[in-house]
């Protein structure tokens, strides 16, 4: 993992290790501030305006006033200062509630911080990596929909899979999977594929989004309904989305070895396969 | 609300607005530390100590290594630098994971990010304010215990109150009052005081357990009990708690007035008095 070159913060290109904020921008005191991930792929961003979409989503939930569209010209300039023009790479934007004294209630009339970094990344057409993942309760916030920089739920979760050796941690809330740390989670049982509703304990993640939308145009039947934890030995087929992740198979939840571990199950595999069309 | 004229950051006094931290520092990025606030009043640390075992306790569930006995030192650079030796103030400690590449999990060895600032402050011997607070759905994650910087729950729950010009949310998980925002909640109803139980759904105030000993010592009747919502009507008294916020009476929680409201009620002013003897 490195640091990129150059980032860009409150529209000003800088050297990464000029790039600094105050010690009193909330994003450092209070974690208020949101966030989006995206990717540009074969010369494309791939679903910039869903990304967008979702950050403005993010800011309202948090009552952020900071207009998205300005982005697209940023991230190019950010591209370009970085010689990322038309380069495979992954985009992390962040907008935070800005510098003030530190009260917990929002300050009136500062203005939003900034920050975007592109870093390159090579993607394959299909992710044949099989993943072995671990649980954990879910002891997050019940405001998941948000994809807030307030991360340390979710750097724990992380952490936990670090630690055993594990790509994901699987969050459990009340029986039912919800998501994992940074990726949503999907279970096939008898034909059927089962991902959790997007509400509020989970991050609408745009892949999951897609790979929703591809079980309709294939015909496969999908719930939107929490997969139980009491019956992971019915499990024929699990995979992670994510937009580094793309969609991933799970071989193996904590000792549970799941059937497609060797190789991606028939409907994953179909997934896979429709995903790689849309990059 | 002012910024102080200088700070501390990483043993390091400098003046505010020099005082910058690296877009890429975890606390930053992830809301990835803890902290604390205590005061000095009357010439003295009030239960130093206490806050100092709190943030060793709370760097250890977020599982990060960092000797808190330097802070002691740092804390008096601090004061000295801001001319605060010996006069009233608010002092703001904040350590995080420190500065590396963007990833979930831990990064290994790097440098934690120390901050430190102090703000003169006036305290009031007793707290004679009431307060109206209102209510809300208790969002936040199960780890309230920790004192972390990934605020965003607090900052909303606060931001509520502040739109209802209400002093403090009051948090309900599952029916019963677990704290505020930034404070504990103390209930008295028929000569028996209850507060939350010190566990995952609060953060165990120092000044709530210094309550928590005041009642033992007065011989007032003491619940470690959450007090259910739906009792709200038989409240003959409330108060919150916090470094801050000292013993403050509730006036009001949403529509429902409080007998207290015009003064504080016989047990809330016993413990106010007997608190005001510590300081």
């Amino acid at each position: 993992m490195n640091f990129p070159e150059k980032v860009s913060l409150n529209g000003e290109i800088l050297n990464t290790q000029e790039a600094k904020i105050s010690v009193f921008d909330r994003g450092f005191l209070f974690g208020d501030g949101i966030y989006e991930v995206m990717i540009q792929l074969n010369g494309k961003l791939f679903h910039e305006q869903a990304h967008l979409d979702r950050m403005k989503y993010s800011l309202q939930e948090i009552d952020l006033n900071y207009d998205v569209n300005q982005l697209k010209d940023k991230v190019k300039e950010l591209l370009k200062a970085n010689d990322l023009i038309g380069i495979d790479c992954l985009i992390y934007m962040q907008i935070t509630r800005g510098t003030a004294p530190r009260k917990h209630s929002f300050p009136i009339d500062i203005e939003p911080t900034c920050l975007l970094y592109a870093l390159p990344k090579e993607f394959p057409k299909i992710n044949n990596s099989s993943y072995n993942v671990v649980t954990q309760n879910d002891f997050r916030w019940t405001k998941c929909h948000i994809k807030m920089t307030s991360l340390l739920g979710n750097v724990l979760a992380n952490q936990f899979a670090a630690e055993n050796d594990a790509y994901e941690t699987l969050l459990i809330r009340a029986g039912i999977f919800t998501e994992a740390s940074h990726c949503n989670v999907f279970f096939v049982k008898k034909g059927v594929v089962y991902t959790h509703p997007a509400n509020e304990f989970i991050l609408n993640g745009i892949t999951r989004q897609l790979v929703v939308k591809l079980c309709n145009d294939l015909n496969i039947e999908l719930r939107e309904e929490g997969y139980p934890v009491n019956l992971i030995e019915e499990i024929d087929e699990a995979f992670l989305t994510g937009t580094t992740t793309q969609v991933g198979v799970i071989g193996k939840i904590d000792n549970q070895v799941l059937p497609n571990r060797e190789s991606a199950g028939p409907i994953t595999k179909r997934l896979q396969q429709a995903f790689s069309e849309l990059l």
